[in-house]
């Protein structure tokens, strides 16, 4: 865990409550945590999530490489500790939402298991829902569908360090949510999202 | 500036647009950046606003150093650099909030002008609406109420480089909202905020 370096702050609750807030969107928030190789859908299934979500009336919010890596997490390379860095922060952005009780839906590679770990024992120390979603998807599919042609570039050497190629991506051992995505439909996938977030009362205040 | 390091991303709009999202929620996004000495007043106007917009059925978020200096910030200290790199992140999730279209209130003494400015820029770019509220209250005044004892502290030299005592405060030069909290009440400083939202149609969608 990262050491607490500031000092002089204390912790306080605001007068409106995440149960109020709850109250008022009628959801509550949670993580959904899509970790998978490059090319296996994860981008895919969170936007598909998003609109389903949207057509009920819930508000989710996407955070992926394009609004982190050009924001806040653009002064991160991908050396071994930038990577721990910036799915430590992504794991610490998606807590606020959820305390704003915003459905976050986290779309990275985040091939460590123990960088998800961190993520998972943020959220469990502030009793907030950690939902992992495994989105798998064999290799040789993912590479073979190569939506940004970034496996090509990384079999060609143009890429060090690719998750899959000559960076390992350590599945994980028991995810909340396993999504087959060679072989299931992309409507099956948001389906056993919803039915897991209604199973787990997420979608009622 | 900071310095783009990541390369292989690329920017693209989901499906679910920001105004989607706006209608959804009956309001639209901003931040409202309130800077200011310690003890004039930032938290107690910013917790005071939240309990009044909920009351209207608005959701906004308040980001403070609770929530950022116990999680996100907590591998940054206070030197020149890490208090820079402290609004700079501050301003980025501001955004995604505002992305969100959740009322963000960000309430840190943000003393130096420059890092607002930054901040601000970070919004205009984005075309993301940025009202800089300066909790306007007289050191002797914010040194006498010092809620948390800083002050006592700094003037004991206890404390470093403490904004008001050894460290200036730039004042904005223009803020939106300008508000003088040693001689408004708190419920005329609420009312002027939710004139200036009202008035600039964020309060619908």
């Amino acid at each position: 865990m990262t050491e607490q370096k500031a000092t002089n702050v204390h912790w306080h609750d605001g007068d409106i409550s995440r149960d109020d807030r709850a109250r008022l969107l009628g959801q509550k928030g949670a993580t959904l945590w899509f970790t998978g190789l490059s090319g296996s859908g994860k981008s895919t299934v969170a936007v598909a999530l998003e609109a389903r979500l949207f057509e009920r009336g819930h508000l989710s919010y996407r955070l992926d490489g394009d609004n982190i890596r050009f924001g806040i997490n653009k002064n991160l390379g991908f050396s071994a500790e930038d990577r721990t860095e910036n799915i430590r922060r992504i794991g610490e952005i998606a807590k606020l939402f959820v305390d704003a009780n915003v459905i976050a839906l986290s779309s990275f590679i985040s091939p460590y298991r123990a960088d998800r770990d961190q993520v998972r024992a943020l959220h469990d120390a502030s009793d907030m829902p950690f939902i992992e979603v495994f989105v798998d998807c064999a290799l040789e599919e993912a590479e073979k569908r190569d939506p940004k042609g970034l496996y090509k570039k990384a079999r060609a050497g143009e890429i060090k360090n690719f998750t899959g190629i000559d960076d390992p991506y350590e599945a994980p051992e028991k995810p909340e949510i396993h999504l087959r995505t060679d072989q299931m439909t992309l409507e099956q996938e948001v389906d056993v999202i919803i039915d897991y977030l209604e199973q787990h009362g997420l979608l009622g205040a």
